[in-house]
């Protein structure tokens, strides 16, 4: 294969060649790690690289393989993990210089699932500090960089995670996503992203940011390596007891059966203001498509989902700084600036306000799920805005002048606050050459028709298959 | 019968006669009738009575039985509901004058299940205003009275229904408990007073306190009653999120199966301090009485039950200032003093405060359900001293003087913490002639076996049995 082969080669494609022995792990594993040498410098994805280890990984793969031992689509194939997801012994900062030194005694449930399936670890990546931004600006450990435009962000807290994947120095990542962490830099770099169901995946091992917000999620070149990524760490987990008792099904069946009669709500008045024209407009091409192949598209309006920032906002403070009170009393000092004064926020918070809180997002999952009873998604674009620049605090859409922050994260937080799973897929480019990114949301436990929808988006697309210029 | 038939008669004796026409609904509901007519006013239990639609209710379950329509066992028999739970078109006051107008506009879910299994409704009893306390000292309805001592406070939050029970004015009840609210007055009172698990009975309809920790439960003359009672309300309920989607034993099925082999945990250091000695004494001797059942019992030590009242404290002022933070702006003055200083101190919670006790509570679960895999249920006082005087703010144990809230409510509230089902039932007098309460608790929905515990002690004693002398 060539290296460009490498460069767009998803899972799906490379999977069969590595069963039948006409590809190696470890030359695999090797040109990961060759490229991450290469390119780790200028993207600063990666926090730890695992080189003899994945080496190791890859041989023992190889060899398993070679004994016909073969493990399933994941055996042999190069992933890596957000640095806030324990792997025994090795460093796990969680972007934090608090964490420097911390090496987990054991495996979060997800990193022992995906070794179990054959996995080569190739590192840790880079996020925002705790989780708590979306950004991935990082004072302790420097900024991770878009693959787009190593000037811009590649959006937060996953950001390792999915400059990793646009940049093919990963097959594939696992990120988490509280408030849109994973779908946001799926967005931003152009891969995809998926948040599953509340319960889908378990937490097990995963430093809380907060605890009924988060949610681990996978970030793929495309939805069908999605699918497989999700079969692997999906299911309950006695460690984690809001992981759901359900059966987990093989997310790559039925992924090609088609969008024809499908119901899909579009959010337009949600992200009528505040959301950038161009952007807009790859969402609303992107309707049409759905549209083309057999899909019903209707308007939709959840009139709640306009009040999630404040109600959102109450419960990650308040539940995020019940996680670091203890440190914040003892090390406040070593938090960057922006993490200390989030959390800080959060000893503000009354238990009255968080409880209202609560409260709202039940009212909040029972409108959606009134209105989700005849459509099977909805649609909406994952970010207002494309990538912005590193640093920069304030973004200009139209004639109003917003937090980047608080803009980036505006779309995405619904899912969380309601549980259904949500993707991010590539849907175009802005006039400055910057990814957009379509949004899906499904019902509960849905996560087969939101990866059948969004497989045939990028069946009848390319914008997926697009490679920064690196 | 006779008028002293009746006062001792339970559901039980009953049910075969009214099913076999040898006893009138409306003759038994008319007995009762008359007999709150002359005893309310000294106990003030009622708070409503529906004397003319109780007759027609009774009236229309003996023409259905006459028609060959028998319901089950709680066909025509007498029951009343503490009053802050709806039934449709009647005053719904909570203890408090600010819904002293109040008519729900309809049913709340235990109350048509009741209804559906043709129990006649004879009234709406006394509580501590919106369930926030343990005398029933009630500023706006008056108190509500200890059928053994008038001056002595019947106990609380669900004190009229545990009144009615013991003074025969009702043949069964139901109540809430968030803190012990149904077993504490039942202890008081000498009636037998059961807590099912959380989730086990629908909280729809039901004024909330806490909900994270509310749970409506039944007061009965019997165990046996207590299982016909709760039969009927239990099971899953579209109306109320948290209830259980579990099947719904017969609970007077294996009542009688005996406890030979049975493992008890006596919870003696739980109550070694801060318990009266007579209370203690009588809950020795109902240990050694289940011992002579065949019951091994033995000692067990949950230290963290010790850390209960401050963590509950933060949950239920955390909560209950978020239902009523509206109506403390607007009608303060219009709470008993009582009543909103501890809603007030709900405001200075903050919910990192509420979220470490929410935490605790896992803990404190994690390391009930531990030592209960080798235990079926673990035993204890009730209450640490029978019923205090009206208006007595400090009760003296030993050579201390206790607060009477925090004392008479701190061995419950380890089961409302934990969720776990629990019951009181009578076991003895005090030196001044009150009733105490045996308090056994279970592993999580398993009623069945609290309730045979309870029943077989029951068989074997006959504090139960005593009646106040009215």
């Amino acid at each position: 294969m060539t290296n460009q082969d490498f460069v767009t080669a998803t899972i799906s494609d490379l999977a069969p060649l590595i069963q039948h022995r006409k590809l190696s792990p470890v030359e695999l594993t090797r040109w990961h790690l060759d490229r991450i040498a290469t390119l780790n410098p200028r993207l600063n994805a990666f926090l730890t690289v695992l080189a003899d280890q994945a080496i190791d990984q890859a041989r023992a793969a190889e060899d398993e393989i070679a004994r016909g031992q073969y493990r399933g689509p994941l055996h042999g194939i190069p992933i890596a993990l957000k640095d806030i997801i324990a792997v025994k012994g090795v460093p796990m900062t969680c972007g934090s210089k608090i964490l420097a030194d911390h090496r987990p005694a054991r495996d979060a449930t997800v990193a022992t699932r995906l070794r179990d399936a054959g996995a080569i670890l190739l590192g840790k990546l880079h996020l925002h500090e705790f989780a708590w931004g979306v950004t991935s600006v990082n004072p302790h450990f420097g900024n991770a960089r878009n693959p787009w435009n190593t000037d811009s962000i590649p959006g937060g807290s996953s950001g390792g995670s999915a400059a990793a994947v646009a940049a093919s120095i990963a097959m594939a990542t696992l990120g988490t996503d509280t408030g849109g962490s994973v779908r946001i830099p799926a967005a931003l770099c152009n891969t995809t992203g998926l948040k599953p169901t509340y319960g889908r995946v378990s937490r097990d091992g995963v430093f809380p940011l907060c605890n009924s917000l988060d949610h681990v999620g996978v970030l793929t070149k495309t939805v069908q390596d999605a699918a497989l990524m999700l079969s692997v760490i999906a299911g309950a987990d006695p460690r984690d007891a809001t992981s759901a008792c359900r059966p987990v099904p093989d997310y790559s069946q039925g992924l090609t059966a088609g969008i024809r009669g499908i119901r899909v709500g579009l959010l337009r008045g949600f992200f009528a203001d505040d959301v950038r024209d161009d952007v807009k407009g790859c969402v609303e091409n992107a309707a049409g498509q759905l549209r083309d192949l057999g899909a019903q598209v209707e308007e939709l309006s959840l009139p709640l989902m306009d009040h999630v920032p404040g109600a959102s906002l109450a419960i990650i403070t308040g539940e995020s700084y019940a996680v670091h009170e203890r440190i914040l009393r003892e090390r406040a000092q070593d938090y960057g600036a922006d993490v200390r004064l989030r959390l800080m926020m959060g000893a503000m918070v009354s238990a009255a306000q968080y409880l209202k809180a609560q409260r709202f997002r039940r009212m909040l999952c029972e409108q959606t799920a009134e209105a989700m009873k005849r459509l099977d998604a909805l649609v909406a674009p994952a970010t207002p805005v494309p990538a912005t620049k590193i640093g920069q605090e304030v973004v200009r859409i139209g004639d109003k002048e917003l937090a980047v922050a608080a803009s980036l994260s505006r779309l995405t937080r619904p899912a969380n606050m309601t549980g259904l799973p949500a993707i991010s897929v590539p849907c175009g480019f802005s006039t400055d050459g910057l990814p957009i990114g379509l949004q899906i949301i499904g019902r509960p436990f849905e996560e087969e028709m939101v990866l059948r929808i969004a497989h045939a988006y990028q069946g009848a697309t390319e914008w997926h298959r697009r490679r920064p210029p690196l």
